[in-house]
């Protein structure tokens, strides 16, 4: 069994890569929650959505958000109507969101309408929100705080961000397929994906328990940056940590999972930066445009997680004491 | 200015025809809010939304419901997902339920925005819901008390009905606009349009305040029969009379109005019942197929209720006694 931390777009990638190269029921992809809002009265969940959409093979490939086959006759009706169009949302997309705030509003958790939904839309891997409390990603920036998706869609991620806040985070529970999941015994690995540090993984990593668990998690933890060359494939990444006063590199998103991580893949652009990760570090492309790049990057972290277990059963102990 | 009660298909219909021979912000049209129903979560106004497509030429005339120019992805992605389909609901239509619940969740009542969407739309005539309060009509039927979408959508009409509550309408409040027209001198006419007696103009006339308001009205009040040789045109109207024990007929549904009526226009099919309708009968053709044929037996309307208008300035009072 292998657990994967998700984001949205780069995340989603490499969960796919691995739910083709493993028996798809064997991966556990736990995705971040921060991202989550309300809008037009519809709870939407832009992360979940871009995962299960990715992983069915219904997502749009071209703009990394949303399904493919979408059409738009809702949102130009609701141009017309002049009502809120910033956030795109499809005809078909928009159903996931209607059914899913019926079933929220209706007493069910946000996992098990995701579990239901991914099923019908033939998810193979199995998809938790990090938690079903709400945990909401704010932002610092020159405007003021702002809530996540008006500073990602809204404003194009153009202010300025010096600060980050989990709302609700301190009160959240983490899913416990996920705690359960990390104590199991045929756990494998535990992948990182390349996603953004700061608005995907950690939101993840800011439930109480969270990082207690993955200290105590037997399995090797293996991240893949998100930054390849100083810059990030997609997203305010590398923006954001030259904003927040940091150097845009592999390194620095290392040393952000610092005592936590075990393994790291980086892409072979960033070779220099080998000597200043502290982890066991596999070169890699780590740019994922077609599915054979995302299996084949797939299939190094899984390999590199299986060196980590023979080296510790050999007594090569990885980095992590819990 | 005219005020005309309406219900949805037919009502909507020689609304339209009266928009179009007279100055379309002359015409009040007040309609029957106890089809209204929550369904996904959204606010769904059935008749408003038939009369607010009619009025601005987006209906689309076939069905007699939706718009002429919807998909239908939204619909097709909610059946895949499992969820209610009872109720189509196509992506443009969509737009005007998630707004409007979205508007009336901060607080808007329904008439603000039934106006801003309808100004929107391009609809001429003010368009009222004929009260600001919930009302909601239920059927006691064979099958026990159904909800009237739940009737009349997901059960097709097919119950046997009984009998017929308006649920919330002893508190509710007539909208103000349409009661100030009802006294405003410079009225010339109340319509009630050709719409279904039990369901669609009874709701009006069960809110406190407006028969009498309607009693006291100095200009005419003239109906147009729904039942054509004893068929309703569209609908269940005829279907309900009998299970209700009552003959399928213009004349029932003239007593249906009883002392309300000072003129009523029915189709020539009919011509054997004016004996037995204690109103100033206009026999016409009703049925409305072609925009000729809606402006037309709008023309008639308006010339009737000038009729009786002359009449009365000459001394020949109409029949109703406030």
């Amino acid at each position: 069994m292998i657990i994967a931390l998700s984001g949205g777009v780069g995340g989603a990638k490499l969960a796919l890569g691995l739910s083709r190269i493993m028996p798809p029921e064997d991966l556990l992809v736990v995705v971040n929650t921060g991202d989550d809002f309300e809008h037009l009265g519809l709870s939407i969940s832009p992360d979940i959505d871009t995962v299960a959409y990715t992983l069915s093979g219904l997502a749009n490939r071209e703009v990394g958000w949303g399904r493919h086959d979408e059409t738009w006759s809702f949102m130009e009706t609701m141009e017309a109507l002049g009502g809120d169009t910033w956030f795109r949302l499809g005809d078909r997309d928009l159903a996931l969101h209607v059914e899913r705030t019926r079933r929220l509003r209706n007493g069910e958790s946000l996992s098990a309408v995701t579990a239901d939904l991914c099923r019908r839309m033939g998810v193979g891997p199995r998809v938790v929100p990090m938690t079903d409390d709400p945990v909401r990603t704010r932002l610092l920036t020159d405007l003021g705080w702002l809530d996540f998706q008006e500073y990602f869609v809204h404003r194009r991620c153009e202010p300025v961000v010096s600060q980050l806040q989990f709302q609700g985070a301190g009160a959240a529970k983490p899913h416990p397929a996920f705690i359960a999941a990390l104590a199991d015994p045929a756990l494998e690995a535990v992948v990182i994906c390349p996603s953004n540090p700061f608005i995907s993984v950690e939101p993840i990593l800011a439930i109480p328990g969270v990082r207690d668990a993955l200290m105590a998690c037997k399995a090797p933890i293996i991240a893949v940056s998100p930054i390849i060359a100083g810059r990030a494939v997609k997203g305010p990444t590398a923006k954001m940590m030259t904003e927040l006063g940091m150097d845009p590199s592999a390194g620095t998103v290392a040393q952000r999972y610092a005592d936590l991580l075990d393994g790291y893949v980086i892409d072979h652009a960033d070779m220099a930066e080998v000597v200043s990760i502290d982890a066991r570090v596999t070169l890699a492309q780590t740019l994922m445009t077609t599915m054979e790049d995302r299996e084949a990057l797939a299939k190094i972290v899984v390999e590199a997680a299986a060196t980590l277990r023979r080296r510790e059963m050999h007594g090569l102990r990885h980095r992590r004491v819990p």
